[in-house]
């Protein structure tokens, strides 16, 4: 199949390379950056503009880092939507806003397209393992006609409804993830501080009603004190400021990703945003005077 | 082995009955209750006091609801401090305050006794089970000879460290329980208002980073609306105020424990202490206006 695939960084060009290695042929459009070497050599065209990516591309996959760029993408000047050819699919793989996703669907959709929303949870090594869980919001036909490249690229594929229910996943995912990681904070620096050692707490909780993925893995980077990311505090700022906005926008309230987010901020202050997300725990360190020993 | 027992309730009730199965000879004292009719049965003997319990036992546990009830029973008058006889050991398996049981052991230690705090996690199922989780603050020599017991009773038998580590994990255990379920709550809520199925995302967020225990157990209770306990509101509020009145003697904050005691009086306050504790789901409905579809 000719895939157009805009967003070539550390999660797309890996992507791209599984569509690429399974006998589809790549269109690219980059923005600053040369295409990565390995698409290239593969055979990837780099077209002059978005639009011509679209006029040579029967799915054109958006992979970008947040919704004004798949916006400018989309319906810019030279943008996807003055190129696609009638009946395409447009699939934005990128964590953005799920009512401007809705939007931007309804739109693509009027020009006789049809969009997917699939964005990814998994990060640098899921996407080069293609194992990356992937969220979607479709049409349930459109979503089994691109379920096959789905599966070349990740693991976990799952409908989840109309278009935006895929972001709208991805956000309740990060709204869990940033409060487990908080939860897991707590327990353990009132845990030291108390004067128990936290990683023999931690391995007492692992098998009861607190057992969780942030227990197993971001509990352990708390108390070894590795902090190298994985994925990035202000990677994660952007999604909870996505779930708050929308959360204003739909009216309803979200006590602790809202502090969770100023916890966030906390770290950026500190320099730490660059940080891996782990690394919110340095925050109630700092409200309690104390590290984890 | 001649064992006291104080506290036969829905949790001690049936862990003294898998102490008695073993072998063992249960003496007791009952408040208001007689003696559960099935210990009773198998010869459990009733005493006039803890005093008398204690003068006819080599090993005392108490399972009993909060730090006052474990401090009368143990140094008030007719308690079991009065009657101990030399080098026997208190096992107090009750969820109580991690600073006042380092005192309690103190006092019982300069008897020439010995102390071990060992609460559990698991409920009424897991009691009856012999399946709880166990917590131990004790001295290393002590633990290895109250072990056996601790094997009758439950699972998962953890030394975390010296008097009042093991209060000081269940404490960080019901923090992280708490606030997954918070966590889990904001998240299906927001999915829920934002159109998306919460089952939908509740499975599609399963097998990644926000999997949970919590995620699993009790986000099916909130999509399923099944709110009778498990676990009750208003036990679980008791144990964020040990953590909060611990946190603040040892001088440390912990923002969204107190912010999800405060969620959880917000159910009380809708007559809802009674249901699960997953039914903190209602207090952050209310503040959206809607309800899990």
């Amino acid at each position: 199949m000719d895939i157009g695939f805009i967003g070539l960084g550390i999660m797309g060009a890996p992507m791209a390379g599984h569509l690429q290695a399974a006998g589809h042929r790549i269109f690219t459009k980059t923005n600053r950056n040369p295409v990565p070497e390995a698409l290239a050599k593969a055979g990837a065209t780099a077209c002059a503009s978005a639009a011509e990516v679209a006029a040579n591309s029967d799915v054109v996959i958006t992979m970008l880092p947040d919704t004004p760029d798949v916006e400018a993408v989309l319906f810019g000047p030279q943008g996807l939507a003055e190129g696609l050819k009638p009946g395409a699919i447009v699939i934005d793989m990128s964590s953005i806003d799920p009512i401007a996703t809705q939007r931007f669907a309804a739109r693509i959709k009027a020009l006789g397209c049809d969009y997917v929303d699939a964005p990814v949870s998994g990060g640098e090594v899921g996407a080069k393992a293609a194992s990356v869980t992937i969220m979607v919001g479709a049409d349930a036909e459109v979503f089994d006609r691109v379920k096959p490249l789905f599966d070349l690229m990740g693991q976990n594929i799952t409908l989840i409804g109309e278009n935006g229910a895929g972001q709208i996943a991805k956000v309740a995912n990060q709204i869990i993830v940033a409060l487990n990681i908080e939860a897991v904070a707590e327990a353990l620096v009132f845990a030291s501080k108390a004067g128990a050692d936290p990683e023999r707490v931690r391995q007492a909780l692992m098998g009861g009603f607190a057992s969780s993925r942030i227990l197993e893995v971001h509990g352990e980077r708390m108390v070894k004190r590795r902090f190298d990311p994985g994925f990035r505090i202000e990677l994660h700022q952007k999604d909870l400021g996505l779930a708050l906005a929308s959360a204003r926008s739909l009216g309803l309230a979200l006590p602790h990703t809202a502090s969770a987010q100023q916890l966030f901020s906390g770290c950026v202050a500190a320099g730490e945003g660059g940080n891996d997300h782990s690394g919110m725990v340095r925050a109630l360190e700092r409200l309690a005077a104390h590290e984890l020993g």
